[in-house]
């Protein structure tokens, strides 16, 4: 199938992220991040009616989360002045910047906003980030860090809107297809659109790639009604690994072109398709890594019997203790 | 190296499993039982001080540990009645038992004595078993089961003491070394002793092979100290797995021809390696599954530098909000 059939291309400009530049973040990254297990299953072995599902198991990056890959080759591909690099987050790129940056021996700065809680302070000073908290709000972090980067000269790290860590996410797709080939659907999560931009710079049309939203967050959704990016109200269960409140110019054109269709999952799906993965597999995830799977199963998504359907598990940078597992043995 | 140099074989008989059993087990287990990954690590990535460290993410296994494969093994190398199996355990092979057989289309009763939890009766009848709840404690239970399979017919299910038990587990030993090569050290956790007497029958001698058992369950221990299998008193933090009364009598010639040494870890250590696991690497395992890693931070086993020490997550059937994650992100 042909995904562009479906609509039409927005562009014919060349794109901002290639096959060649993930291949070249593919061998800039190697050593520095894992290679992460495939496991293919029976559709079955988890109540889902397709011949296969394949889990991608991101989780298990170093970081907690697939943003390790794009960190880091950003951080290969860029000089680094002594200053060191600087980011607003404290979520997965907040920790994924600070796990770069400490491997490579480059400091680091994370801007937080004074609403912070005090463990994901504790956990970037652990990784070694010089940790700054600074105004109300996220947007007045990013302001402080925006400022701080003018001044010192310092390398600004974009949790998803750079064209070295979009094309570092997309090397997990190329993992997988080295590993197993084309499947016939890849489904992934969207906030801002790094790890959906890679994985579908990777595949090109080549597979059909669907973006799946939380209903709280819903960028690309919006964007693909306004034919632009816009921005939305973020919220829901998964705003903390998939809240950002636009889509990145970055992943937009890749979206546009080679990204099939965008769903929205219900909450009550996501929290289902956790425990799913805990109780069948064993794999401890947070919301965000759980839309595909709760796609399949509430129907957003309904691949055809014969389908081999390829399932991104993005992050696990949450408390298991929500996994509320009362009758796991 | 050669193991079997450090101490005397005890025996020149024919071994009870032998590789020709455990591949005619892969054979029969193949597409019931899942092949689990392999995530090769540098030492480094865990803090230890050894070229690379190998988990075989067996907690990912059908029904959250490596007992599936012993399980399915004997159902499908066996005349099943038509009364089914039975077995007592509320364990991980209570739950292996019970998955094989609903899988398999086999009745199957679980006998479970009156202090067992109303979650794994739950658990148990989730899977298709029916539940008998017999006698004050498992030896009660065990009886029961006993009782009830000499007037029935059925076919009895040991937890760890038969053969087609036994060479099932090493087939995860096949596959290690199918995947990876030989490693210079495997690190297994003992309780009844059906998975070390699986792994060692698979390497047999090719490769260092050590026992880990927690300091409350001293089966191989006591058992290499008496020179024969005596009962121990049984307590402490992964007793639940790993809680055997004495080494079973597949296990323990085995032991004794390929096992080159039996450490005992202590519990703090257990928790500790737990927490690293989920901490790192975002693997959520039971505490028998962490004393590979426990032993290796606790100093009880020193690789050298240059090894590769394969480590087995045997199982994940337990509550993770005990990995207790406060600073989690």
């Amino acid at each position: 199938m042909n995904p562009s059939a479906e609509r039409p291309a927005t562009s014919t400009d060349v794109l901002p992220v290639t096959p060649g530049d993930i291949e070249a973040a593919a061998r800039r990254i190697t050593g520095h991040v894992r290679r992460t297990p495939l496991l293919r299953l029976p559709g079955a072995a988890l109540g889902i009616h397709v011949a296969e599902i394949w889990l991608k198991l991101e989780q298990l990056q170093r970081g907690g989360s697939f943003k390790a890959r794009g960190m880091f080759n950003r951080m290969l591909a860029l000089p680094i002045p002594a200053v060191g690099v600087v980011v607003a987050s404290g979520g997965n790129a907040g920790i994924a910047v600070a796990t770069a940056a400490q491997a490579l021996g480059v400091r680091c700065e994370v801007y937080l906003p004074e609403n912070s809680t005090a463990a994901k302070r504790a956990a970037l000073a652990a990784l070694g980030a010089a940790v700054q908290v600074q105004g109300a709000t996220y947007a007045d972090a990013l302001a402080a860090c925006l400022q701080r980067q003018a001044t010192s000269g310092a390398l600004l790290m974009h949790a998803y809107d750079q064209a070295e860590v979009v094309a570092g996410a997309g090397t997990l797709a190329a993992e997988i297809e080295h590993v197993a080939g084309l499947p016939e659907r890849v489904l992934v999560s969207v906030g801002g659109g790094g790890l959906i931009g890679g994985v579908a710079a990777w595949f090109a049309g080549r597979t059909r790639v669907e973006a799946l939203e939380p209903v709280g967050s819903p960028t690309l959704h919006a964007a693909r009604e306004a034919g632009r990016p816009v921005d939305v109200v973020v919220g829901g269960l998964a705003a903390d690994a998939l809240g950002a409140r636009r889509i990145g110019t970055i992943a937009w054109p890749l979206c546009q072109r080679h990204v099939a269709a965008a769903h929205l999952v219900p909450d009550a799906a996501i929290v289902a398709a956790q425990r799913l993965l805990w109780r069948e597999l064993r794999l401890a995830v947070e919301p965000a890594a759980a839309l595909g799977l709760a796609a399949l199963a509430c129907g957003a998504v309904q691949p055809a019997a014969h389908e081999r359907v390829a399932l991104v598990l993005c992050g696990a940078n949450f408390d298991p203790a929500s996994l509320n597992t009362q009758g796991a043995a």
